[in-house]
């Protein structure tokens, strides 16, 4: 074992209070989500602000600065040397913003989000227009005080360390292209289930089933919990993993997903490093590969016919009366339907990525500045058109959806479809070493592929950025071909007519 | 309208900031006794800590001392006055305590309750004396630093201002000398109901009934939640007040009576002024006249005929099955049950007091030096024999039930006795504006009642302290008699063979 300087043990110390004041008002934003009573919305706003200031406040103190300019990475071996690195990377762009900045964006961001609402509710852009310039221009300021020299990587990395649009550019590109035969021939089929016969199931029932499903993934309720919640997330600490759902009687299949989906973020969290969480060693590379963990247990497992040979019965078990119109073979469809939808959140693994793309582009031309705020409606349905081959007939069905933008989270989109990429070459890698997986998830048994990311993802932290973890864990950096394989096995057969 | 000095707002501003950090804390706690995943309470305890020294540090900031230094109460009007003195005495008691007393006393908390829990499992007080020993002395330190001249008094003060042993003393003489004829009465009395024909109440139902009874009696579900806890409790925030209850299938009315119980506190929360949280004009008195608001919706309201006269009928109807060996009359009796008990939480309303002066005499002796800790469990006993007439036979039974003193809470005890007074007194003072109250708690209109408690009692905030208060509101300061003339009218004509 390697004999640390006593800057280190130090540094230490500090990030893990750090992580206990940051995860502190982790617990505040679960809460708003779960149980905040209706009216307490404002003392909730003042609270967290106030606590968010202070988190600022306590992680620019200079005793960090000092310890951290006594630590030279080269001196340290590569676990210290990641710490150290992680620290310093976050040391420093908290510093470099002013506490007057901070204070401001945190205003704008909570004024964005409700003109969001309001103008999401009206179908009228031109109310949320002005926030939407404010929020660029905060992301441009804190950007340059960050030394930034190109803006829209610098946002990208600030979700996905050393992701970069010279990257994504090309996979993208490559990806769209991949897609489109693959679309063409789902959406040619004459096969598929109206989704209208799901209806009438009850939600303590689907509670039931969830919780069963979740427990059998490998989810540790001794460290998490799983509540209601308007918008499904994953709140995360290792120790304390805190994800949400949602039920719709006339919808159970949407409910089923999103918690298979939030439980994949879960494990990841859960399988951290507690030891040090808060540190390079004990934290998620970033979104990309966290996506990738949600995805993989969401399509590659969740949506198998493997999965399902198990589940169906149980499923059926619960819900008799509601599944007997429906045969195994439209359970399946079902569960994996493909088509064109307005709302990105409600898409299928397939077009989503479309709707990134979309979105993706958008991000850059606003940020490069051959797009300006005001032509944003026009600019989107036009290259919704091109992309999802749809037109939005609303601004709410178009450019006025997602609430990423109202809260100054630019460059994160791109992390969904990386994610995507990852959670393929991750499955076709993991199948090296587990040539049985797919009998084992028809057997409900997930503990050798839990153990696996455990082993290969996981217990990573944050060692790697997410092109060179990639690298080491699947033997190349993000590609789109094996995702464009995964989509056509297990795509083609079922919409074949 | 009085005009302020800008010192003053600006004393307003920070006052309000620190009531949202330490309600941030106070959702923490919430937390951790309503939804925190089993394993997650060394993480919890990390992060209150760690907040919890924040908050300390951000109640002491220079910049407090400063504007209270150029703010005399003499200039300022009655409100401003009030909220000036308070806001000094909690500054000044805060800066005395050195950073590092702050920090030790906060750990041996954390270390006392472990070792309460564990000495409690094993029935060993001689595991937790040195814990208890270590918390007299911290008291001791801490009054210290605050300058206390008696560290008893000064305890009591922390949380009843202004209330002392001097006052105490002779309140509870007579008080004691009043309940022994009552008391007597009563367990001379054949009249009685077996409390094990209450079994088999689903929980379910219990929710729903008390629900409705909280509802009835006024609680804003807009501002506030019920949640289960093993530990019945009231978080309080005017804007976001969080009580809990617990379910006993086979002891129904103690969720009830509890549940009312808290409902009372939160109803002190929910109607203090909420523009003015965390300063006087906006906080509550103490625990004494918590303690009033929370027995009188108990005890003078929830066991009284009138409430039973519209509620049993819909208790009926929930478990008709169940209640179907009991008469009204049975009913009655076993809502206002009296009984000698081991266990002060589960003490009905005649007794308790009586568990409460043995608790007050100990903690007297403890600081006026006339006990040591290693005497406190023949000590507890001899008098237990004495004041409740019932030895322990386990120190689980005896000195080690109650968590207070694990977490240095001395001198909190007398404010469950000082409660019962004011509540007895408010209850005589509110019948000469509203005579008609119990006809109209047997109608289920509880909104006169609680407008009177708005306009009398929550509307005050902390301007008085509690004899104050009392004088100003019942026109006497705390006395006995209204307490007994109410036992006696409760409890004679029911226990009357």
């Amino acid at each position: 074992m390697t004999t640390h300087p006593p800057a280190y043990s130090h540094l230490l110390a500090e990030l893990r209070r750090l992580d206990r004041l940051s995860s502190s008002l982790g617990i505040l934003f679960w809460d708003e989500q779960t149980n905040m009573p209706p009216k307490s919305a404002q003392l909730r706003g003042e609270q967290t602000a106030a606590l968010s200031e202070l988190v600022h406040r306590e992680s620019t103190r200079p005793e960090i600065g000092e310890l951290l300019a006594k630590l030279k990475e080269a001196d340290l071996d590569e676990d210290a040397a990641a710490v150290v690195r992680e620290a310093r990377k976050a040391y420093n762009r908290a510093t470099c913003l002013p506490g007057e900045y901070v204070a401001r964006a945190a205003a704008a961001r909570s004024a964005g989000f409700h003109a969001w609402v309001e103008a999401r509710k009206d179908n009228d852009f031109a109310q949320f227009a002005p926030h939407l310039e404010a929020q660029i221009d905060l992301a441009r300021e804190g950007a340059h005080y960050q030394g930034a020299t190109d803006v829209y990587d610098h946002l990208i990395d600030s979700f996905d360390p050393g992701m970069t649009s010279a990257i994504i550019d090309p996979l993208f590109a490559e990806l769209e292209e991949g897609i489109r035969p693959i679309l063409g021939t789902i959406l040619g089929s004459e096969r598929g289930v109206d989704p209208s016969l799901f209806k009438g199931f009850p939600e303590d029932k689907q509670e039931v089933f969830l919780r069963e499903v979740v427990t059998a993934f490998g989810f540790d309720f001794g460290r998490g919990r799983i509540d209601r919640a308007i918008h499904p997330f994953c709140g995360g600490h290792p120790e304390d993993t805190r994800m949400t759902t949602r039920y719709d009687s006339d919808n159970p299949l949407d409910s089923i997903t999103s918690a298979m989906h939030e439980t994949g973020h879960a494990l990841y969290e859960q399988g951290l490093n507690r030891e040090f969480a808060g540190t390079a060693l004990g934290s998620s590379v970033g979104m990309a590969v966290h996506e990738s963990q949600s995805r993989l247990w969401e399509n590659q497992v969740g949506r198998s016919r493997a999965f399902w040979r198990h589940w169906e019965p149980r499923y059926r078990e619960l819900f008799p009366e509601q599944l007997a119109p429906l045969s195994s073979a439209d359970l399946h469809l079902a569960i994996n339907r493909v088509a064109i939808t307005p709302i990105r959140v409600d898409a299928d693994e397939v077009t989503y990525n479309l709707h990134i793309l979309l979105r993706y582009q958008m991000e850059r031309d606003l940020f490069s500045g051959k797009l300006t705020v005001k032509d944003v409606p026009a600019a989107w349905n036009a290259r919704s058109a091109e992309i999802l081959r749809f037109t939005p007939q609303t601004d709410r069905e178009g450019c006025l959806q997602d609430v990423h933008w109202s809260e100054g989270l630019f460059g994160y989109f791109p992390s969904y479809t990386l994610g995507n990429l990852l959670a393929a070459q991750l499955w076709y890698r993991l199948q090296e070493d587990l040539p049985d997986v797919e009998a084992q998830i028809g057997r409900a048994e997930f503990t050798p592929l839990l153990e696996w990311l455990r082993n290969h993802v996981h217990s990573l932290g944050r060692r790697y950025y997410t092109q060179t973890f990639a690298q080491k864990v699947t033997g190349s950096p993000l590609t789109p071909q094996p995702l464009l394989r995964y989509l056509r096995e297990r795509y083609l057969p079922l919409y074949s007519n």
